[in-house]
């Protein structure tokens, strides 16, 4: 393979090379300082796949990121360019391996097929990697093009191989996992505070108490990118399910809070991944089920590990779904809705009809409807109802999935709660009405569910959740409200018989 | 790409699934404990590949390499064969492609071809990695099929992916130069004895003297190996080039020998990679020219660094450049050897004609020839010029260029000087007539070097080796011999001018 | 020694334990749970001492500890009267070693003297720091001795024997040097916040702007109190002497700035000791002339090593001085002042006489008057020179030296340079007028000047601060203060003569 | 303290330096070049106590430290006669504090009679361990010392400040325990074959089958000593109490060997101080205590923890008994020992009357008595008898007490089994008739055995050793030691009910 790429790639090196270079000039000479930086880029990128980048070693790459590292944004850009429309694989080589194969698709001829196939790019991009601070510039090369993959269709090669590059290298076996507590180097834990993107991280202080003692924090590092996460997830310990995230999130009092006795359940409330040029390389799915056989080593005691997740997508889903159907909500659920609304109202309504299901519900959830014991109560139930058809309708029409949804169901979690009024920040107001999420990691089952979800798009769920599908389209017995939030810390269950469903 | 992979290759799992599985078992089932290893093994590999692989992280990988561990040689070797013979591109993904980019070439419908003619079989080994112990498991299992390869084409695809992914996982980027000494953990130490390939290690005495203070030892290796050197280098600090080997082995009075007082170069006198299985993917050139910097920041007296190698194919060459060249030594070259031979063997020439080049050369170097003074003399002058012919001739045609020659060549170093007796060890004998010789690496000509080796064949010589081309092939005057090896603390230079063409 | 000890305890051991123990109970049994909390920590005090304390090996002195930490105040204070009331030495003995001393004093006698003087008490401390936190737990209880020392001398003995022990385990040769940095877990960093002495840390930003790459921290660690620092120093890197801390202190706009281009000076402008209960127990000196060692060799640019330091006497002394000789001030001084009083105040003064020339400098220092051209001018030269005056007379009569003086004169540092407004903080201004010094750690004079100070309280001073004190009393000309902030980066200079009086 | 030390010290300071010095050289200064190196020494200590040594930190203690070790054998010894000779405390201030304490004894005047009787060597020596390396130059000049302190009683005093320094300094508090294993550094290790002083370690792949997966070894370290081990044992996991060395010994023929199936039993094998000059600083006791815990912690399958020891003193101690006792061997033994000598022999008795009882053992154990069944069995009985006499008498009388017994038996654990056969290398045969014990470990009686042993002399022992003691004195039935070593793994126990008398 080295042989024919190399072969091949001397021509239009060699090319590209007198184009950019002085005339006059001896092949794979240092381009000069009175060269213009872009160009040197590009001549240096050229050296590196040619034999001067065999023989220096790391040297050629090192110089070629020094300058990549004083380019101006246009020159960045046009580097970028330079890379994506260049160092294809040569084409005659190509097409006569095509044709080979095509005459005869024999194992062999695929494999040759194969390597002519890759493009030039890759080893180059290889090489680069060589120099110290290799994987960090190419990460942030790739940070930069997708910025404009959408609008620049010409970028996409080489967005390609840079994903195919750091699917190789950013393999879980070649990552280690860390837990990161109050011991942690300062210079790692700015970092949390900067890549939080889930739950705002709002200084030191709460940091300190989000690596409590009855907390933990765990991320993905890989040595080529020292001092910088890759993934990070926060945990914290508790006694049965946590349906409210502004408890978890609430600064303590006490210097260093304990975890509370009898605690049982590890709620994963926030994964954030840190570095946007890794797009598209997972890692999460690796860190919660590590972090769960982490927990469960240093802490016999845990039998729970569920996730504390927003419903991003819901309100979006809520009103194209009550504009579609009328009978979204059932004539009791919008009586006692509508009489929710002013007097001055309903003579307005008089005139222009009945306000429709989606104008109900926008109207009733203007300010803090929340704190108001009616428009709490007439809104709980139809909303639990609509948030768990939200997230069980089978993978197909009306709309994408939940994207929290679809990550933690693909790992083979279980959708175990739906809680009313777990998130009352405004963003979790806006997206959800304050619906938070658990999704359930059981060791047993994580396998079944994402079989059963990848191939059918089936929805594992708990007996609470089936239930509230099923349910006649009543408002919940009044008074269930008052009793469940001191079982649960804040925050309500999916059901009264949330606790006897909840993961033994 | 991931996509039409799986899609692709669900078919063919399935089919090979149910030939090896029971029938009637649900599909992606964990195979049970009655079912013969190798099975298990094989429908493991499957499994990872489909969604199980996806779901259970590392799971399905960790329990694939707990029964390879267990198979025996006889269903390794089979398993080999399972994976070198499917895992191949969907065939009418790939024909598709193939037409689309012939009748097209575009760099999109390039890219399109690429992706489609990756073998799912690499998915499966970066999926194989993802367990702890990966790495070093697919490293033993290319180092097993390396045995083989030659007799058993069939397992070419295998190897193919498998040097395809190591060159890319095991990029200089991701390696970590680590000094290795007398506070080394044992349990690493003990691996440089095993694996040292050139000057074998006599036990941990010899090992201890290598690691003194007047010595250095680098290594590299990867976070996924722990406890492995991938290659290591021993060096060793002397003032003025070292020209023979014995010296620097041999055993010091001293608890700890110092550096010898005005000490100037660092002689790389061993070079020895570490694992079989990463045949192919080249550390060396990196190594040196790392170790080079380490030791210039280290000692900023050093000013020489240069190997002390051997010559492994000079005798091999000098016989069949004998045999062709019956003109290879003057007359008074063949006159001084030919006086060397005993009386009655004179006789017998009288009868059988003169005997052949190769011959007589045979017939001196009997026994401990370099102990005699007349032998040793007679040969000295004919037998460097002749190696200096073998190291420099065009890298064409009379049998490959010498192995170690093409390595040091080949990263850019000079062959400095040719040194007599460098290493009268009996493998040194009978490789090179005990000759050994110094690579120059100067950071300042290496890739001039390079390229001119690489383009031309053009070995890069100092001016002494040049004089020992061009001079008349007479024997080295008397007394040159009992001068020089003070000088040198060993060994003979190459002529008496080497101590003015020492590198500067 | 020990068997003296042991056997002379045992008595009083004995009747101590049957003070405290219930009668009947086997001497040497566990205090049972019952047993009140004080009257455990006693038993197990003298049990540690006993053969139990022996055998145990640190089991004892770990159940000490437990019942320590579960002490409320008034016990904590009790068990301290009873660690000083008690644990002798024995009476009998002593004084029989004294009275054989007295007889014949020889080297023999001296010695088994001092080991019968050594008292039981001292053992039974360092049984204690057998536990693990053993050594923490001893420096708390004396933390908590010193609070109450003034108040009780019946606690001297204890404090006089933890001193001893603390001096010698905290011996220079167990320390270890740490630099602290962003890379510093925050733990340790956070106790930088708690501890920072001179110049208050201002949160997390203020001290990432004080581990920035210009800037250096160092601290003295011991093992037996991990992530404990026991002192530290903050060093700006800079261009010449720093006259001012303000600038110092500025949060920079900068992400991390670096040393000033040509930068060739050291400021240590910050150094706390942490732990109140080693009090007496003297690390300062070790510290800075250690961290000179190493700033030279991570920085051979580095010419000056100096602080900026408070002069946290003057303004009390002063205020004796001006009240005690009315001519401290020249008549042309007193003049100056006097004119900036407004009309009405000269009213009042025409009628009670004239102020005082504390009075005066009262009134003239009210609000900031530094902001005022016409006072800073006034004051400015008069205050510098009595500032000289302050910090270079004998270290003789009318109170005792400035305590930072006496500190860093101490370690042989020089009296470098007077700094005007180099620290217009309203500590500063209070204490010191704003006036702020440099002294200067020059190894080649450090031993001389400190034995000069030693022996006869001679102050070592530049040339400039000489000249201070012999000028004429006059006010220093107008402009100077204009032209200098410039130079040296805010404050003034003592002199206009400074720069060239600057360390070389 | 310091102040009375300081002035007192002053005068004699002087005086001495003035000795030493050339007149007319000022006081402190820096001795020359030209001075001969012992009295360089002897300044240096001097000024390390003057002013010098509180300015210059640690530059005068390195430079004294350099001198030192640039002193030849007889300078050295000479300079510790200067340390033991000179720094008293001052007599005249003594004097007064002895005549105060017996004019009044009060707490305050022993604490200042106890200050001024601590002689300023004691500080000298702190200030000599400022130095880096200080600590381990005061180690080895103390490990000098002690080889001629016999000899020269003069050297008491600094003796017994060394080692009143190194008692607190070497606190357990201070200590880290490590386990040492084949990743540790070779320069640690070596030190352990090098130290090793109860069962010879043959090199290194003798030291590799002790450092094994079926072996624990821990080691005492302090930070001062670097890389230096203070003490270490080596510890055996094996199943029941292992009664002989040998089998422990042995070379494994497996790679690592793993823990035996079932086994619950830590064996102590060897226990080696490492530092002469620590001698009297007691680690042991700790060592085996933490190491009992840390074996615990890990593997909780571990049930007893046990030594396995020699018997050092049992033959000369055999010797003086018979001896001295006629009658220690019953009729029935003696006459069965006499049945074994050769006939001829009985002929030359029955002139010169029957050999004593120590000729007659003298005899029996010629050669390999132990390969020889007759002999084997006639010895067994009576032996074990006198040996478990030996080690349980009270510690009084007729010789001191074993010095191993001693000191496990001072650390609380008790006598669990004699061993018959458990040491058949010379040494073994030599001291005790290859006789090995088992000292037990039991963490519930360790108090308890301490106690009895320290007060009254009273050696805890196992049943079967009780049983021994009072047995009618037969041999033991034949057979029994057929039976036994499969049980045991080899050696033979104390008795047929060894196995019940195992601990539990």
């Amino acid at each position: 393979m080295a042989l024919s790429i190399t072969l091949g790639a001397r021509t239009w090196i060699e090319r590209l090379w007198s184009g950019i270079a002085d005339r006059g000039r001896p092949y794979a000479d240092v381009p000069g300082a009175a060269t213009p930086p872009l160009d040197r880029a590009r001549l240096l990128a050229l050296a590196l796949l040619s034999e001067r980048g065999e023989a220096s070693g790391a040297a050629v790459a090192r110089e070629l990121l020094q300058v990549l590292a004083t380019l101006e944004a246009g020159d960045r850009a046009a580097f970028r360019h330079f890379l994506a429309g260049n160092f294809l694989p040569d084409q005659a080589t190509l097409r006569a391996a095509a044709e080979a194969y095509l005459a005869e698709p024999s194992p062999e001829r695929a494999m040759a097929l194969f390597e002519c196939a890759e493009p030039p790019r890759q080893e180059l991009l290889r090489r680069m990697n060589m120099a110290p601070g290799g994987t960090a510039a190419l990460v942030a090369l790739r940070t930069e093009l997708l910025g404009g993959l959408k609008r620049d269709p010409a970028l996409k090669p080489l967005d390609s191989d840079l994903r195919h590059l750091f699917a190789s290298w950013f393999n879980r076996g070649f990552l280690e996992l860390r837990r990161i507590d109050w011991d942690t180097p300062a210079a790692i834990l700015e970092k949390l505070i900067r890549y939080e993107a889930v739950h705002e991280i709002q200084g030191w202080e709460d940091l300190r108490r989000r690596l409590a003692p009855d907390r933990r924090c765990f991320g993905f590092f890989h040595r080529a990118l020292p001092g910088e996460p890759l993934i990070f997830v926060e945990v914290a310990l508790v006694k049965g399910l946590a349906g409210a995230i502004q408890p978890l999130l609430a600064l303590s009092r006490e210097a260093a809070p304990q975890p509370p006795p009898g605690f049982d359940t590890a709620i994963f409330y926030s994964i954030s991944n840190c570095q946007e040029g890794l797009r598209g390389v997972s890692f999460g799915n690796f860190l919660i089920k590590q972090v769960v056989e982490e927990l469960k080593a240093e802490l016999p005691d845990l039998r729970h590990f569920s996730t504390l997740s927003p419903v991003p997508g819901f309100c979006r889903w809520l009103k194209r779904r009550l504009d579609r159907d009328g009978n979204a909500f059932t004539p009791e659920e919008r009586g006692a809705l509508a009489a929710l609304l002013p007097p001055a109202q309903e003579e307005r309504e008089a005139e222009a009809g009945p306000p429709s299901a989606a104008a109900l519900v926008e109207q009733v959830t203007q300010g803090e409807w929340w704190r108001d014991p009616a428009r709490e109560a007439a809104l709980r139930g139809p909303l639990m109802r609509l948030a768990a058809e939200y997230l069980t309708r089978p993978n197909t029409g009306m709309g994408a999935i939940d994207p929290v949804a679809r990550f933690h169901l693909g790992n083979g979690a279980r959708l175990e709660r739906i809680n009313w009024l777990g998130n009352t920040a405004p963003r979790g107001l806006e997206e959800s009405h304050g619906m938070m999420v658990n999704y359930l990691y059981d060791p047993d089952s994580i396998e079944a569910n994402h079989e059963a979800f990848t191939r059918s798009g089936t929805v594992a769920r708990s007996a609470a959740v089936e239930a509230m599908l099923a349910q006649p389209r009543l408002p919940a017995p009044a008074g269930a409200r008052s009793r469940l939030p001191r079982l649960l810390g804040g925050g309500e269950a999916a059901a009264s018989g949330a606790r006897e469903n909840a993961p033994s």
